[in-house]
């Protein structure tokens, strides 16, 4: 008989395979409503685990408003908060729409997406087009001048990308991240790599679907201007893969970890669609300017810890060292934490080769046990927002241990009672 | 009273000053005939030191046909080398006229070429433009098609190019190779960061400039199928950052590095225009099929060793772990490079700084006493021409210790009538 030991070993290596197998692939850019499942007129999503508008911190709450008066949804910030407390305007998180947001999160009904693949299993996942900028909703701001670039962003700028991925037929993210990680990107707070090659293959796409000369110009210049452009992508592709491994009964790995500015929440595939969350963490990081501090940083916010969640991001941060000064590490503390890593999950990906690691694959399937067991969480990269909006900092910070002691408590009530019948 | 030991060091350290503070920005794309200094109609320009045809290795001869049947200097490969018996034809080495090539460093008068000029010192340096292709008259073919490549490329693609540049007002090379050593570039064999970046700025430029869509495509195109594409950059501004260190009396610091596939060639900042050779080594590499062995190889070929020169290369390829593989060495092996490297050069390089080094400079300034002294001589990875012709491989070499002993020697002949005075 097989002992719930054995299920749960066998559980974890199906979700790993699964997620292995994942090759995502951006087809198309299209309008949130038309193609996010669940997606309504009247809906906003933001990032993290759920949240009443009430507990929600400022920056998030502010980036939302922003949405409303894009979306039209309200003529003025007072007017929108009283269409939310009435429930005429609906809030839900990312993740629950096969969905990722960046920092807050905020993604309506008319914003255009990426349309990411997974070509062998099928599952969708989506992010909103880059916002060329970066005090934007995203980052807790919202002004005239910045509503008028999303009217530009998801107009002719995001239909010149839609003309550019269609004719090329497809463009592979898992490729791209998998040479970005040779080249010094840890793929979430380092995306250069990532980004100029994918903006390479856009141009030579869009060229070939008759986008005019000067757009093309003009996404070469945002590549080099804005090399996070492919943080986005890295997160609709990390979160295509982590979702390719939801939802195997008796696998203790992770397959979401993210935060909304006041709670961290994780997700494990074997515990459906329940979160488990403590409250979100401070970050400790370099901050832009010696005007602010930690007093004026809002807690950890975004769902791009989708990167940590399938072994990218700080998690491999000693293969891109680079990256080191920037959130104030050192390249011996960056070792530690991937070894910790390896040490936190089921296998390593042979898809992501670190060269640093003489060619190891990354650390993949974060097993909550071991999470418990070695009372070590996984760390994360991350932008720091401020308490009243915009992008202050960046910095590292850990999951907080309490939302995987939640989790493996619930995993026991779950399956235990399997357990006792294969104890015999 | 200076004694000649102080003399030296005085002039190694302002030779190393000229280094750092040399700036190389590509000003102009222009026909090698215009621009290069000595340059004749009846000229071809070969890499490494001066040598005779009848000595000349076969790839380097074909490069040399291929170019006389591209200038119309002959109609056919018989009536080429007649030329060139007859003496009609000059051969001369590309380091005597301000620039650098790649292999068989074949550059004949109507080929364009990348006009590179250091902003501090005001040198120019030269390298003739990308051939998008593998097997082109550098490494030792040509044929009909490639003619017709040829023909393609020193037209429309560079009257592209050169309206971009001239646009942009300037692309700093030196940025561009400083943020390359922080993604994975050595900026010899691995230069896919240095592409994607410069692509993307010519790209933005040329849209800029009018240049129309379909050619945009063409370079963001090229840039993905051939990362190699930025090394003739890395060469031509490695060469001007030489040429800013060379001629100081009493330096004994090492300006130039090449090999024309039968002598390796060293030039030294306090000893003028003379060249001090010895045999081109053999490669120790990894070749493209296994059809290919040691007994195909040509010996050592090129003046891409001009990055080395400057301590790029394979001197630092312990900061880009993702060439190892290709190259068939290890990260400990390539951090031993970077650390006898250290221990050859004067200084390092604040203007590049390794991330896997903890951000020290790129090791700067070969001493050829430390050479002789240590007995260990640079490292160089380097591609592997066919003595037929043709790129079967990838490997790495050793300078060979004779040029610098006989460099060594020429010092002392040359300055030490001035050591007897300052003895006492």
């Amino acid at each position: 008989m097989t002992s719930v030991q054995e299920k749960i070993e066998a559980a974890n290596q199906l979700v790993c395979k699964r997620m292995m197998e994942a090759e995502p692939v951006l087809i198309d850019v299209r309008k949130c409503l038309d193609v996010v499942p669940g997606m309504l007129q009247n809906m906003i999503l933001h990032s993290g685990p759920p949240i009443t508008w009430d507990r929600m911190g400022q920056p998030q709450k502010n980036g939302i408003l922003g949405a409303m008066l894009f979306e039209g949804l309200a003529r003025d910030p007072k007017e929108a908060e009283g269409a939310i407390r009435s429930g005429k305007i609906l809030l839900a998180p990312c993740h629950e729409h096969s969905t990722v947001g960046s920092m807050a999160g905020v993604t309506s009904a008319s914003m255009q997406v990426f349309v990411v693949k997974n070509q062998a299993q099928n599952n969708m996942s989506f992010h909103q087009i880059f916002e060329p900028g970066e005090n934007m909703f995203t980052f807790g701001i919202y002004n005239e001048k910045i509503l008028e670039d999303y009217r530009f962003m998801n107009g002719t700028w995001a239909q010149a990308m839609a003309a550019g991925v269609r004719a090329s037929g497809g463009i592979n993210l898992r490729n791209i991240i998998a040479r970005a990680l040779t080249m010094g990107d840890e793929c979430h707070n380092r995306c250069g790599a990532g980004t100029y090659q994918f903006t390479l293959e856009l141009i030579h796409a869009m060229s070939e679907a008759g986008v005019d000369a000067k757009m093309l110009g003009l996404f070469a210049r945002t590549a080099k201007e804005h090399p996070i452009f492919f943080l986005f992508l890295n997160m609709a592709a990390a979160k295509n893969i982590a979702d390719a491994g939801h939802g195997v009964n008796y696998s203790t790995v992770v397959t979401a970890l993210c935060r909304n500015g006041v709670d961290f929440g994780i997700r494990v595939s074997g515990l459906g669609d329940r979160w488990f969350t403590a409250p979100a963490p401070e970050i400790e990081g370099l901050y832009f300017s010696s005007q602010w501090g930690k007093a004026d940083a809002s807690p950890d916010m975004g769902d791009s810890s989708i990167t940590e969640t399938i072994g990218l991001g700080a998690t491999v941060m000693s293969n891109a060292p680079a990256l080191l000064q920037t959130v104030g590490s050192t390249l011996e503390e960056a070792r530690r934490y991937t070894q910790e890593m390896y040490e936190l999950t089921v296998t390593k990906n042979p898809n992501f080769l670190l060269p640093a690691w003489d060619f190891q694959g990354t650390p993949l399937g974060i097993d909550i046990r071991k999470v418990v067991q070695t009372n070590v969480t996984p760390i994360i990269d991350t932008g720091i927002a401020a308490k009243k909006g915009g992008f202050i900092g960046i910095g590292l910070c850990r999951a907080p241990m309490q939302a995987f002691q939640k989790a493996l408590v619930a995993f026991g009530e779950q399956y235990l009672g399997d357990a006792d019948s294969g104890k015999g």
